[in-house]
């Protein structure tokens, strides 16, 4: 039986990788961007080049929307040349794109106003990067009705990993809320793993021990373990992650939290850093390049002078200065999921195998989710104090540390609200949990 | 009756002020500094120039010590070629440098513990900039046993201005928390001036216009007003307010709070970004240049192209982000004052006239301090629903807002905790109150 013919809008980074993937598994794709090179570059790959957005869209019973944005989605979905008035009765639409999941439940709103009821809309962020998304193993978050999920089921396992496809429950805008508060861990982390380095070579320390130390203890993250390489060769070339993928990100979190009237001090304290760098021209390279906003030259070039001794006294306040941001981001993710009820059993499943692990998540961050908040033998008093040096010791470096401070006063907030001599999975209380 | 001879170390920018004007008060005073340039400048102003450090304290009954910081105080004082050991039998030492409350309380410690526990020790901070040095109209908080305030108040009388003599309750330490907690206030509100510009001309509003509009608004701050003339003209170069000194004042108040596990999210966040700022070189330029942390051009060349109504919407963002970020910092610096024990009367007193004053800090500031929190008509809830719409509208022009984002999860954290109903003064009880 042959493949079904499937619409494609958005061949940027990722959509041409999941486009180019989705022809290599046999379907007929016709792809359409508003960069005529891209289209080209979509049929050397195999694909069928769409001469009109109407065009990708006309008579094809599925369809995958991958912009960038929700406003371009908009565009792309409702506008005068948009796809939805021309989609077949009963197609199956995919939103791909990460968006507000008050954006995805305003599509399925309008589909219904404009009588388009009978589309089968599904909200399926992604993530996992270019690669992923070439080789059809990226992380999928699928939000819809029952109906629509079981139409665009072959379509979700086609570009996902087996066991990376998670069928989120809640309908539209699950999916866009699960992926918002991974992004809450990856936008804090991805900050962390510049203010964790850029500290090291503040207190000159040799950047790739400091690494493997990093590696391997409480305090790893994966986007830590990511973006090193880079980092270490300056290799801030467009192509990987440009600061303002991830500052799009954050800024849906914390126009979110907004929305809801949640705190998100660490995120909307990267947010800030994120926008600061955007203003200094960092936008289009790669963002571990947030490092120069803690060191002023190539983390590699530091020689470590240190005697033995003072190298393992210094290493640990970079670990206890990651490892504590860790932990509160871990608090501040999960408390922001639960308010949004977001599954959380799920969200842990997700977080643990995705962008935005991190040994604290996995750990303090299970506990909390399994309602064993407060009940770990390091106590809130205990970690303020591992903290307090080395916020203390960046200080008298004149190092900024933002996370770390924003950090910081959140376990102060935690021990003013009385739960100091508790365990330290007791900061998510601040967040009204 | 002649006037008694008073050694005087540090002849800076303020300390030259207040050691000629002693001298323009007939006193002979006999100056000391590191940079001979700085000795020879103060003779040439009719001073006595000392040939050494222990030659301005030899044989003087009173000693000024107005060095830069408390490590050039420790080394002034109990260093090698210090004055300590010079002193004579019941002299009265003046230290007028910002320094922690600790450091001074470590002072009078170390008198003793060196057998000198007869030098009449007086904890003094100053404020009031150079001009006031100069014609002895300081703001002055001192904090001593009955006996040395009594033995140096003639020298407090000279310098200071009569109504601005602040005998601070509470011994040795009580003159530099009343300092520290005023610069809470002047730490936020000087980065806060800047993010009001830097946001307005973001929003394409004219600098002059807006300015205007702060002066006679709730909005208000002393810092807004003192820094703006710098802030239009650019005039950035050495003389007025360098970065570095407004720095170390933060720096001393988030190690006193560390110290005290006390949370001070806003003055943080500053203290981050002049950190950032020295990182970029800003460190000996006046620091009314951290509108360039929000603002790429000179804010003058901005021309509004706004109707009328327009500019009323976008100036009442600027105005709603100034004023809500002061509250909450009225709120920081009470709350941390109140903790460490300050007269919060005499606190309320010195700040109203003073840099760190704000219309928030004297409205809603004083209900704080009154005991009548939360009861003021506007909620939590209703002025988070304004500054939401300031800080989103920075967010959709990727204007950083450091204060702005802050305060808004400072007031976000107040209604988690239940203070959503209750007046908006009732913000400070985040903070413990």
């Amino acid at each position: 039986m042959s493949k079904p013919s499937v619409g494609f809008v958005g061949l940027g980074a990722m959509g041409f990788g999941m486009a180019t993937h989705l022809v290599k598994e046999g379907y007929p794709v016709h792809g359409f961007d508003v960069f005529p090179a891209s289209v080209d570059r979509f049929e050397a790959a195999g694909g069928i080049p769409a001469s009109s957005l109407k065009d990708s869209a006309s008579e094809k019973q599925y369809y995958v929307c991958m912009v960038a944005s929700a406003p371009q989605a908009q565009s792309v979905l409702f506008g005068e040349d948009g796809i939805v008035s021309v989609l077949p009765k009963n197609a199956t639409l995919l939103l791909c794109s990460t968006v507000p999941a008050s954006y995805a439940q305003s599509v399925a709103a309008e589909l219904q106003s404009r009588g388009r009821g009978d589309i089968q809309f599904i909200d399926a962020p992604v993530s996992g990067g270019a690669k992923r998304a070439a080789d059809g193993t990226l992380s999928i978050m699928a939000g819809a009705p029952e109906a629509a999920l079981e139409s665009g089921r072959f379509l979700l396992e086609a570009m996902s990993d087996s066991n990376k496809l998670y069928l989120v429950p809640g309908g539209i805008g699950a999916g866009s809320n699960m992926k918002m508060v991974h992004q809450v861990l990856a936008g804090i982390h991805i900050l962390g793993a510049s203010e964790a380095m850029g500290f090291a070579a503040q207190l000159g320390l040799d950047a790739k021990k400091t690494a493997e130390a990093i590696k391997s203890s409480d305090a790893w993250s994966w986007m830590h373990e990511n973006r090193l390489q880079r980092m270490l060769e300056e290799d801030w070339h467009p192509g990987a992650s440009a600061l303002t993928i991830i500052l799009k990100d954050v800024g849906i979190i914390t126009t979110s939290a907004r929305q809801n009237q949640f705190p998100t001090p660490l995120c909307s304290t990267a947010e800030q850093v994120y926008l600061s760098a955007l203003l200094q021209g960092y936008g289009a390279v790669d963002d571990s390049s947030m490092v120069r906003q803690y060191y002023p030259a190539a983390i590699t070039k530091v020689s470590n002078t240190k005697s033995a001794e003072e190298t393992a006294e210094a290493q640990q306040l970079v670990l206890d200065l990651m490892q504590l941001t860790n932990l509160v981001a871990a608090a501040e993710a999960i408390a922001f999921a639960g308010y949004l009820n977001v599954d959380l059993k799920q969200f842990f499943t997700l977080v643990s195998d995705a962008a935005g692990a991190s040994r604290q998540f996995m750990t303090k961050g299970l506990e909390m989710i399994d309602g064993r908040i407060g009940q770990n033998s390091e106590s809130v008093n205990d970690v303020i104090t591992r903290l307090e040096k080395a916020v203390q010791t960046a200080r008298d470096l004149h190092c900024p540390l933002h996370l770390g401070n924003a950090a910081m006063n959140v376990l102060f907030l935690a021990k003013k609200a009385g739960f100091g001599a508790e365990g330290s999975t007791s900061v998510i209380k601040v967040f009204g949990n």
